[in-house]
């Protein structure tokens, strides 16, 4: 049997302002672990804006979402304008602020933002593929904005629970590690630090996703 | 019996300019996941330089390695000036060029190479109070530079065991999660990505690394 191919999309690097690094490390893990094989993107655009990630003040700096993104990659990754479905078996969005600000506005714009075109391309070329998609922590808000009733999971938080239902999706409360699963979109959600976990929790979601997402392909 | 205590040393955020994200990522899973607590430090000085993780090229920029390093520690991380042996049970170096090139100046100076002070006087501070190091990929580099006459390993490359061997050291090859212990200085290290490595070896080495430390505590 071929090895399964799996593509994740970072927004960045760094919980506040790009892809959370935790999230983004330990999917690849749990692929690498479960004998797939990871192939990251991001896309080609510069970040909404850079934050001191201890002070939480904006910094006035200008970064590139692809050239940040690489530095979890270790180099390794293409420009999300390069994506084909017709190469891989799934996709994955890991978490952290990047996935509302550089992949879509919301963390700006809230319901009626802006979906950057080349993710709404990818994640619309899976569905239509018959693909699974993950998507974990924040990102499933980013999945509904896109594809609207589908069913998902961003943990407990009420507001950003509302805003997925605003989206004409449809909410499941979890906690640390659970999956939700929409059998029609194939689309696979866990919380991950949108609950106060800590960092084995977040492996044990990011595994938890990426099992189930093997055992739809 | 009280929860263990370990100190992470961060050197900026990415493998060609900072500490490697995965093996730093993957040493905090390895405490939390083994029962004990960690908290990160970093050197609160610019980084020697910035690196397009795409290209490889330095980029005209200046960055912080607290600041950077705060990226991976999700903003809970202090200035190494604040470290106290007093208050951890053992600390670990995770790799990355910001090892060589942030905490020492290896990468530029070879054998002759300086060392941040800090550092100097934090790794000389757990020998005295006789506890536990960890150092993986190229870090084992950097406490030979400090202690001379110690037993570490980064894996298998000629150029850079024999360096440790010219500050005093001594080599020893391994592979893939691998350990050498240092009885005399309670040193364990291991080769991560100075080998060419998956990031479920990586995860091994960061497991093996801790499980030895906290055994020695």
């Amino acid at each position: 049997m071929a090895t399964k191919r799996l593509a994740v999309v970072l927004a960045g690097c760094g919980v506040f302002d790009g892809a959370e690094i935790h999230e983004a490390t330990l999917t690849l893990l749990a692929i690498n672990k479960q004998g797939a094989e990871y192939q990251c993107f991001a896309p080609d655009v510069n970040q909404a804006h850079v934050v001191n990630h201890i002070t939480g003040q904006e910094m006035k700096e200008s970064r590139n979402v692809l050239v940040e993104s690489a530095r979890i990659a270790r180099g390794k990754i293409k420009s999300l304008i390069e994506f084909k479905a017709a190469d891989f078996d799934a996709i994955i969005f890991p978490g952290g602020f990047g996935a509302a600000k550089n992949l879509c506005s919301f963390a700006f714009d809230g319901v009626d933002c802006d979906v950057n075109p080349d993710v709404e391309k990818t994640i619309k070329s899976m569905v239509k593929a018959r693909k699974p998609i993950g998507a974990l922590c924040i990102s499933p808000l980013l999945i509904a904005k896109i594809l609207g009733d589908v069913k998902v999971t961003i943990g407990q938080d009420k507001g950003t629970a509302n805003a997925i239902i605003s989206m004409g999706g449809r909410h499941v409360t979890t906690t640390h590690g659970e999956i939700v699963v929409d059998e029609k979109f194939k689309v696979v959600t866990t919380p991950c630090y949108m609950l106060d976990a800590n960092i084995a929790q977040i492996a044990d979601g990011a595994e938890n996703v990426v099992k189930a997402i093997l055992e739809m392909i």
